[in-house]
């Protein structure tokens, strides 16, 4: 039958939608058509509407997602250096808006092949009106718009590890490479279909490892990115002054603004519905609208269950509930899911969640240990939750093992603590990434924003 | 005709949608086709994506409510108990969510039928990739999403009340028990077509008082739930210290942050898009989209209407404009509308936001009056509005009398006054729900949580 | 053939959809089919969903900017001045919502017809359950939503240049002109297909001017609207007393909360996506659909320019970069891409928006030697950036021209200036529209709302 095998071959050729019904029906009893009907009466332009509209609203949540970091750090550092952070979180937003379009996203994303990155070119959409069918099941742009503030994620954690010691400009500059390079080069190995992935049956990593390294939506590819860096800087950049005595005792700096903090949190998990949800790239058919909204109750649970270990560990170990154990607590549980947060069951993803935050009451304090300074606890986070999330992913989803998902957790580690290293490191031996210990003490606010963030009522008496 | 007859069944099986253009119109002139076109050209698939999808859309609006009610009530309290605040209010999402997995859902939905409560078990979605139409005119994990994201919204009423004077642990009990069987059981009798529901036109409610308990949205099923889980709080932990004195002054306790109050009570007028527009619980249909529409504007109305008559009744009776009434204004506006944000026309829901609005300004002063410690004015919100926009229902809506809302309204009062007074005093009388009265005159951010909220900031000069 | 020209002619008739496939398929070969599948198999009802889901995204977007407005102004305003802004703002926001039922919507839509107004009257919207196709393609009460928070947004901008030396009352009463009359009269010119627009090839703007004026989303409608008005508010009322010191100083009056400025410039930020990619006013088709993603990506780009335009030349002349610069750049780039978000390519929004940034660095300064008061920064942003916008349109539009342009901007100052200056004038000589200086100098928290923004922390030391 000359049209139903038309329709198989457009059915291939176009992701998630058909015109079987229309064409299909006509020659049909009632009892097929009905069987028809119920496989795939979504044509590809509503399909392709329904995965633009999924991208904008996901794109659009995670974009908010930027003020929630802007929020959770402000309310995490000194009154001193608040103005600061928000500059900061400001800036690398829009820097990373502008570098993945000079060149993040096509090397992420143009001819990757199998290989480690893509071409050096900036990206361009169709023209106005000029929008067709024939681009993909899903507008250009809205992908872009999509892929740009992951980009931007990644900038964000590392802007609250280093906050409170890094000066502006040396900052931004790490930024300029983090979302114009190090992330989009990280992105093509997976996303890009790069060596991680397996285009072809025959890939590399499928022949060694069984399988190609699976994170759904960057528990490695963007939070441990960002972690890595920010450890790196961590290290190279140094504590704050005061807070690892000589004495051996580490100097407790609170934040300045638990109300702040806990919005933050706030803030990232909605944006997390769009970061996971929409991270499914499709809702165009009835079976991808269900593993959206499955991805949204997945995501929901794994950061209830965080929140809910953390605050009972801590009453355990320490009789009192730390709030910002608790935000933590769920921000961990977030990032743990998103390695995948389709297949796991809900007490799978409550599970994998708690293992989060559980992660995160153990590895503040042994950070503190290690006299590593992260001032908002983004590598517990990123970082050591964004590996567990990567290594659980196996327990629950069958087309990944664990040798395959360690080659990737270990590829991005090395990749970018090198270039991440060699980076900071060049700051460091030429502009400076510190300011002078008056200007810390002072606070970066005066130092180098030039205006205090509360100038009525920040104190500002703690000076280190 | 034997195609049109299967049609015109399988129009009845699928809510909201029908393939029955593609097949009517073969066999049709061309006039008569535009007609059939117009009828109901959404198929079923397309039909279930814009329904999962109003449902994910509203669910992660009214998430982001919880987060209003943390900023609303972070502002409301004083700067001693605002981490306190921050913590329960993460911590009672976190467990509205689990518990809402493990038996609230299946409680809530599972099996009522004309009944009081539904089955004890936790609730599945289907595996990933293995959604069909068959599940019904929706994602199943969508509506899940969006009704327990309703369930968190009560807990998060209770935690404005008993601000400032509950330990952290008791009130999360009582939060287990709200979200996990008493909110399910009051929503089952309504929503899980139980016993004030009419499923069978023999229904004992109609029979009785002409019309099953109409709440479109929860006005009683959730907002009173909430409000009298609140009063039973209130009255069995009794007020802050100091608040009511022995020679009978009452002295004003001010809330710390009057604009996070204000950004909290904007994204609950945010979320409450989601929370009334989407419990449509359609849009696949021009109808319903027009239907959706109207309840945004609806809602919106009742809110400027409920802002506009709290400041005006201010001004003429103090003489000036309290922002925390503004604010407890445009929320019963909300609560208001809540229970039919359908039927009014643009007048009546102005009309019926405004008496919202107005019955909180005469409300909060009587419950001083009755010596009922009310931190944030959650009684006289989502209580007392509540059980206005309830009795209010029958005024726009010829479906509804005001016997069967005057049943459903007392009917949840007397559940929920007797359950919650009995888990309450419970608590009262095992771990005890009050701090001791040094711990609450240093502020429960010290005592129980461990940390201050404005450290560099925060006074604490004002005990009681 | 006889169904071919139905379908052209339904075509026509139905803005961005058709039924055409189904009818088109049954007598095609498939490779014709194919052609026909591809050109419009969205069905009207479809696409009237879609457009109606989009004004109702787009709309609860930018109504959340009226919380981004309250955060950015209590942020930049001092703390005795705080509950004060916070309360302007939700009741603006209110009586905009009221004013645009009563008149406004009517005034700026119905029955323009090429003239300067429509009609006086309130506007309703379907029954429920009533929303056909034939209503237009979207649902009306969605569309109404949308244009409603545009109008709330003229009035959010005025609050903010006003701030902290108006009374409540008169700056209510210039909200209710400017809501029900001023901004929707002006909307009637262009968005009602008034006389700057060109409903007929003869109308006088395209035979003068060779083109009607073009505003995509509101540049100079709605921005330079609100910015005139908060100019002729600004004088009228003048400055702060003490801004302005006798001796020719000028004395810097620091906002009170940067953290809240920021939050509150992402709030408009993320907003911006509704306000300009809502305003296609369609997603009903792939065309639409991928204009939409275009506009989402060229409205951010914009942005990331201002902001890194702010920041860089900030540093060029100051040697530190000032917050505030840096939230306004963010700002003034979206202001600036407002008039024309669609056609530009990426390169060329981010020069528009970066010099929407450039704008602001100097305009600040330059508005303070003019002795012109404005304290959040509003008229740079909305009113200097948005002319600039408008004017930028014929750079990247074909179908505009700099005339047109420049009647269009000329023609809205003048008439919202000597509107404005009427009512504000009008105000000032009756009721007045300065609190007395002790009431300024205690501030408007104390003296018109009651209450304190922050009780406890807030020093209230600076009198002026």
């Amino acid at each position: 039958m000359r049209i139903n095998s038309w329709t198989q071959k457009l059915g291939k050729t176009i992701v998630g939608a058909a015109v079987m019904s229309a064409v299909s029906l006509m020659a049909m009893e009632p009892a097929l058509a009905q069987d028809a009907a119920k496989a795939a009466p979504v044509s590809p332009e509503v399909a392709n509407i329904f995965n633009t509209l999924l991208f904008l609203i996901g794109g659009f949540l995670v974009m908010w997602m930027a003020a929630g970091f802007a929020m959770l750090e402000a309310g995490l550092v000194r009154t001193k250096n608040v103005a600061m952070q928000c500059t900061k979180n400001i800036a690398l937003y829009s820097i990373a808006g502008l570098m993945y379009w000079v060149v993040g996203y096509s090397l992420m994303y143009t001819g990757v092949d199998g290989g480690f990155l893509g071409s050096f070119t900036p990206y361009s959409w169709p023209d106005a009106g000029k929008g067709v069918i024939a681009d993909g099941s899903y507008s250009v742009a809205s992908d872009w718009f999509f892929q740009m503030v992951f980009c931007a994620t990644t900038a964000s954690i590392v802007s609250g590890t280093v906050a409170e010691r890094v000066k502006l400009w040396p900052f931004l500059l790490f930024v300029v490479v983090l979302t114009g390079f190090i992330y989009p080069i990280i992105g093509a190995w997976k996303w890009g279909a790069g060596w991680l992935a397996s285009g072809a049956d025959t890939s590399w990593i499928k022949s060694i490892a069984g399988a190609e390294f699976q994170d759904f939506a960057g528990s490695t590819l963007v939070h441990s990115t960002g972690g890595w860096a920010a450890l790196t800087g961590a290290i190279i950049i140094g504590a704050r002054t005061g807070k690892f005595q000589s004495n051996g005792m580490i100097h407790p700096i609170p934040g300045s603004n638990m109300a702040l903090a806990t919005l933050g949190t706030f803030i990232l998990w909605l944006g997390w519905f769009g970061f996971n949800g929409a991270s499914q790239l499709a809702m165009g058919t009835v079976s991808d609208a269900a593993d959206v909204s499955r991805i949204f109750v997945n995501t929901n649970l794994a950061a209830c269950g965080g929140v809910v270990a953390a605050i009972i560990l801590n009453q355990l170990i320490y009789g009192k509930v730390d709030l910002t154990f608790a935000l933590n607590g769920a921000l961990a549980g977030l990032v743990a899911i998103t390695a995948e947060p389709l297949t796991p069951s809900p007490l799978w993803s409550i599970i994998i969640g708690s293992i989060g935050g559980i992660i995160v009451v153990f590895a503040v304090p042994l950070l503190d240990r290690m006299k590593i300074d992260d001032v908002v606890g983004a590598i517990p986070v990123h970082l050591m939750a964004g590996i567990w999330g990567t290594m659980a992913v196996p327990l629950t989803n069958t087309g990944a093992t664990f040798l395959a998902q360690a080659i990737g957790v270990g590829a991005v580690a090395g990749f970018v603590i090198v270039v991440s290293s060699v980076v900071w490191l060049f700051l460091k031996y030429t502009i400076g990434v510190r300011p002078s210990l008056e200007d810390e003490a002072m606070g970066l606010d005066k130092a180098e924003v030039g205006l205090e963030a509360y100038p009525e009522f920040g104190s500002g008496s703690q000076k280190f």
